[in-house]
Formats: C-alpha cells, structure tokens, sequence
C-alpha cells in the first residue's frame, strides 16, 4: 500500500505523541517538528506508510538518544491482556467454533495500536472484546483458511503489539504448533511485540518464535534479515496481524491471511470498509 | 493565544482539505502538501493560530488560483440556518430568560465550522441545538452581561461563520440594536461569513454591518482596516464569536465576551475544559 496524503497529519501527530513521550522539554519537541516537517516534504509516496514511520522514528530516537519510550507502556499491556486470559478461554470452552473465535479474539487484541493515536485504554480493549468476540467471519474465508492450515507444511505468524500477543497466544493454541513459527520484530518500534514481549507473555514456551531483524512497524522484507526472508519464502501459510504488516504486504502475492482492526480512515478506505471494522481477509 | 505544536497536525490536515475542495487532481495536492510542510516547518510558534491559517490559505489560492471554494457551502448553510428561524424563534417565547437562550442557540450555530475538521453536517447541527438550547449559562457572567449591555454606548458583535450568522440574528434582535454593529470578514476564508452572508441572512436589515477588512478567520487587528479599528476601540462592549475570534483576542484587554463551542483539543485545554464544551465568557 503506497502513502496517501491523508497519512501526513498522521505522521504529524506521530512525531508529536512520540516527542510528548520522550520528553517534557517544549523547546526539544519544536526543534524535533520543525526538522521532521522537512522530512516530510520530502517523502517517496510510492513508499508504504511503514517506510516512512520508521524513519520519522529513527530520526527521533538518533535526535534525543531515546532507546525504547513505550517499554512501560508494553511491559504493561502485555500484562493486563494475560490477565484475561483465564477468562477468554472459558469463552473459546463455550464456542461452537473455537477457531473462529480465537482468530475474533486475535483481531480485537489488535485493537492495543498505540500509533493509530486513538488512546489505547484497558477499558477500550475490554469493550473491543465484546464487540469482537461473536463476530461472524466470512464463511469462505474461513473454510479456506481450515484447509490451508491443514495441508501447510510451514506456518508464519506475524505478531504485531504488546498486549494483543498474549491474546495470539489462543489463535496459536487453536492451530497445529509444530508447523507453526511465531514473528517479533528485530527492534522496538512504537509498541510493536520484540523477543522480550514473546517471552513475558510466554509465546515462546508454546511456539518456536523469531524476529524478523527489522525496527518497522510491519513487514518490510527488504529492511529484514535473511534468515527471516527464508522463512518467508519457504512458509506455505502467513497470519498477518495488524495495519503495519497490511500497509507492507497488501501487495506481496504469497499466501497471506489479514487479521486486523481497521484503525485507520486510509487503511479502512484501502480496504473498502468503515473505520473500525474487523478484518479477516486472504489475499 | 500561542500556536502549540498540537496545531501542526491540524494545520496540515486543512490544507489536505482545502485542496481536496479547489481540485481532484493528487498531483497538485502533494505538490501544494509539499511546500506547505516546508512553510509550517518555518512558523512562528508566538503567532496564534488563525495567523499561520490565513498564511496557509492564502498560499494555496496564489498557488492554485481559487477564490472560494467553500462559496456554494456556505450559501447552503446560510439557507438551512434560516429554514431553522421559525422554530428556533418559538422556543426564545417559550424561554423563561429569552438573552440566555439566545446566546446558547448563537453559541450552538457555533458548529458549523469547516476549519476544525469535524464534518459538518445539517444532523450535526441538529444535534448540536438540542444539546445546547437549554444550557444553563453561569449566572454572574450573564448578569455582568445584562448590566454591561445596557449601559454600553457601543456594542460590537464580531460573527464566525456562515450558517451560524442565521442564528446570530435572533441574538441580535435581543440586544440594544440601535447600539450594535455587526462585523463580518473582510474576505472569503473558509466558511466564515462576509458581507454577502450578511446580506443573505438579512443581516443587514436588522443592524448596521462592516466588514473588518481582513482575510483572517479570526480578528487580528494589525491585519484589519484603519476603519474597523477605530469601531473596535470605541465600543464599550464587544461579543465574540467563534474560535478564531478567541484565538486572537484571547489575551486582548478590551470588554470581550467569548461566545464558543470549543471544538478542539487545543483549544478546550487552553480554556481548561474538555472537547465540546459551551463557552460564554467574559475577559
């Protein structure tokens, strides 16, 4: 997906809320923005939105030393969403289709975006799990995605953010696990999972799990290890979670299945929907 | 009032709009988003924000040529505001305090502001009325109103936008009319009211109206004609409408009372209440 001119108020706001979270110093949140406004000028719009966060991110963290702003944050939410999940499998127990409901429970986890800038609270993914819980996926969809799980020799699941990893954690347990690898990213990158999250939530003692060797916020293939690369060429099935890993492999033609909140109006106008709608999309 | 870094992602999101508005061709767009982020990269953080707004419009209609793209808008608000008279009319003889619901349906026309972005729409206004007819003012800044008005020689009422100035007239007729004057922009910006709003509404057969000279959606005074001064120094009362006009003379020592929905974030923290609140203040 190419960058619209919808994203620059975005990306705006971003750098902004990412200043505001580093620190308090009004004089060194100007001097960012100013200098971040002529990075923006000048942006390749043929880029994903991902190309460009990363940078803006980049550029922030090189320009105040800042290493990992939203690690309390993440530590956090990581927590709060294990919490519920004594309580999310009682409701995979009571499910007619526990699949299904695993992959709704997934796709409101997705809803823990702290890019989007809708103020991500523990009362806001409570009220995202009620509404997603008992959504009814489309049947096709749903059924190929049986089939494919079931004759797929390698499976690549590619994580997205803290909190909603716990909640992937039951979508994992659902699907066969041998065949199945589990994807952080390289770095941290605004409250995208890492190697450290996959640990606390115990995603690693249920998978094997890997990073794909990048700090973007979605699946740049280009900006990741080889060894990652590999694995994606090689795996017959992927469960992308999120916007990031949409707006990066929207167009890539392996076999991706999407799993996401649209969060966003340019995301949700790509994908031909409202804001808000839950997405279960192959391509 | 100041700019806060806040303004920057609003400020790019109105030049997406504005251009959205003058043409369908992307390539002008990004070309005038461009150069727009490299200007606002540039702006004077001490100016308020209806300083770098004009600069911003301005710059779009030399760089595409338009005169008013919100023209055919704000002929419709105009004329939806004036269906609404009729009824709105009923409920001031129903009012027990015909000034306080007055002012809270002047205050509710207040919405209809195509600047902060909140889509505005006949329903929104609707909605907005409803909530806001029966809003209980705070009594002493009413009383000092009542008092302040009628032993006032002059009383200048400065409007907002387009639509709103409908409402603005059945205030209007609450007041000392032989004493009021009523001011308009001096030229189109967004869909604040000009001259031929005024005449629209009939505006002009109520009360005398000038224009202020300007091309501000606010009331800078360093921008605004010699005539318009003098009118605003010699009045012992002054009503403001709007966010613009609170933006700018927010810190200004005349006898101003502000008549507002604070419909942005910045805003609503610099009058230190929340999104949406009702304003009628005095300085």
């Amino acid at each position: 997906m190419k960058t619209y001119i919808d994203c620059f108020p975005c990306f705006t706001r971003q750098v902004i809320d990412f200043c505001k979270l580093i620190t308090s110093d009004s004089e060194t949140h100007e001097k960012i923005l100013r200098e971040a406004l002529i990075k923006l000028s000048k942006l390749d719009m043929n880029a994903t939105p991902p190309h460009t966060a990363t940078q803006m991110y980049r550029f922030i963290k090189e320009a105040t030393g800042a290493v990992d702003p939203f690690e309390k944050l993440k530590f956090e939410f990581n927590k709060f969403a294990l919490d519920h999940l004594p309580m999310l499998e009682k409701e995979l127990e009571k499910s007619s289709d526990r699949l299904e409901t695993a992959i709704n429970i997934s796709m409101a986890g997705n809803i823990i975006d702290m890019g989007v800038g809708n103020h991500v609270s523990e009362e806001l993914v409570r009220k995202t799990l009620l509404e997603t819980i008992n959504h009814k996926l489309d049947t096709q969809t749903l059924a190929q995605f049986k089939s494919d799980i079931a004759s797929a020799k390698k499976i690549l699941y590619l994580g997205d953010n803290c909190g909603e990893i716990a909640f992937d954690k039951l979508l994992v347990q659902e699907l066969p696990k041998e065949k199945l690898t589990f994807v952080v990213r390289g770095m941290p990158i605004i409250n995208d999972a890492t190697m450290v999250d996959a640990r606390q939530v115990g995603m690693d003692k249920l998978v094997r799990v890997i990073d794909n060797g990048s700090d973007a916020p979605g699946t740049i293939l280009e900006w990741c290890s080889d060894d990652f690369k590999k694995e994606f060429q090689k795996a017959d099935v992927i469960i992308a979670k999120g916007q990031g890993n949409y707006e990066t492999l929207s167009e890539n033609d392996s076999n991706i299945y999407f799993i996401l909140k649209a969060k966003c109006p340019v995301i949700a106008n790509h994908l031909g929907v409202s804001v808000g709608t839950s997405i279960f999309k192959g391509v």
